[in-house]
């Protein structure tokens, strides 16, 4: 068990914010920010600021505030964000491809090195630098080269079989964008779901609720 | 104010999730479900479902569960999906154009009504049902239709001065694919930000930090 095991994900969600604003202050060559400075841009308090950076050690010197440098890099070693844990997309249809085409994986610690697909007309077809592969060669590839990581961009009703056969692949981490329930039928995996329809219905609740 | 405006977010954010799972019930036509078995699909515990729901007026009988179609119904009262509140999206890319293709708005509380793109090859072409407007139609069609929401998926550089203009326009609720933070720049702005590289790297961080 990790250090790290204990630390809330509300902490934890907040890392990627942390690295994104740092990276920008960086790109804009400020040195130091006080936990202050660094709060207002992160919209919490200057206690969250420094709580949360508490959980990994500090990193500050009280009076001094933060070396945008080292804390950017800190924050980029804790997320291990040079790992290249290498990942597959399964599913290249629209929302797959657009993925694959929108994201900047090495920034973001993955290395997208293969996609696959079910439709037979995408075979062969390119997919930015990479060409979609038929859902077919996914053993003899996997039984080629290490993946960590498959990202599910396919229709619910697909996911338990498609599920199923990347676990017997020995793949335990999931970027899903379906709506099954992963971490139910295999306890062992890491998940991180994206419910982009959830998010529209709570902008819709936002909006029925919250409004004047 | 609403009587709505004091519940947390996190029990905002399940409540998509809830009438999902109730939605799939109804389907396999339950009729009544206890809260530990409501519990037990939503993977919290049957006291937070009680706590929940109590959040909105409770809807359980003591003893004899939830009537799945009328908690269904009153959560889709409470999330506002009958609103049909109408929705533009700006920006027609890989990504946006997924999306487009990719939701059931209308389930989802809302009706995708235009879609714009600042590129003049693409006005004119088709996006589903609708047909690609030049970003110049903007304020002609917003002075002639109820627009409720825009769906930016613009990058980052580009939506500070198409905010300032849908903004001036009326519109106050935004459904933010980007990194620019909307409510820095108009705090009365109703927002719900989907940042897909801040998730990615949140499962790298799992990956990295709560594995073995």
């Amino acid at each position: 068990m990790s250090k790290n095991d204990r630390i809330s994900m509300s902490v934890i969600r907040r890392l990627p914010r942390y690295y994104r604003f740092l990276s920008e202050l960086d790109e804009q060559q400020v040195e130091r920010i006080s936990s202050t400075k660094l709060a207002a841009i992160m919209n919490v308090t200057a206690s969250q600021v420094r709580q949360d950076l508490n959980c990994f050690g500090g990193f500050g010197q009280q009076g001094y505030g933060y070396s945008v440098k080292q804390l950017k890099e800190e924050i980029k070693g804790i997320l291990g964000l040079n790992n290249h844990y290498q990942a597959i997309l399964i599913g290249a249809g629209n929302f797959g491809s657009a993925l694959a085409n929108h994201l900047d994986f090495q920034k973001l610690g993955f290395k997208l090195i293969a996609c696959f697909d079910g439709d037979p007309e995408k075979t062969g077809q390119a997919l930015g630098a990479l060409t979609i592969r038929a859902e077919s060669e996914l053993e003899e590839f996997c039984g080629s080269s290490r993946v960590d990581t498959a990202i599910l961009c396919i229709p619910k009703y697909a996911v338990e079989s498609e599920l199923d056969r990347l676990y017997a692949l020995g793949i335990r981490s999931f970027w899903n964008f379906s709506h099954y329930d992963i971490t139910r039928r295999y306890n062992d995996a890491i998940v991180e779901n994206v419910h982009l329809s959830d998010m529209l219905m709570t902008l819709c609740y936002k909006m029925n609720n919250l409004h004047s």
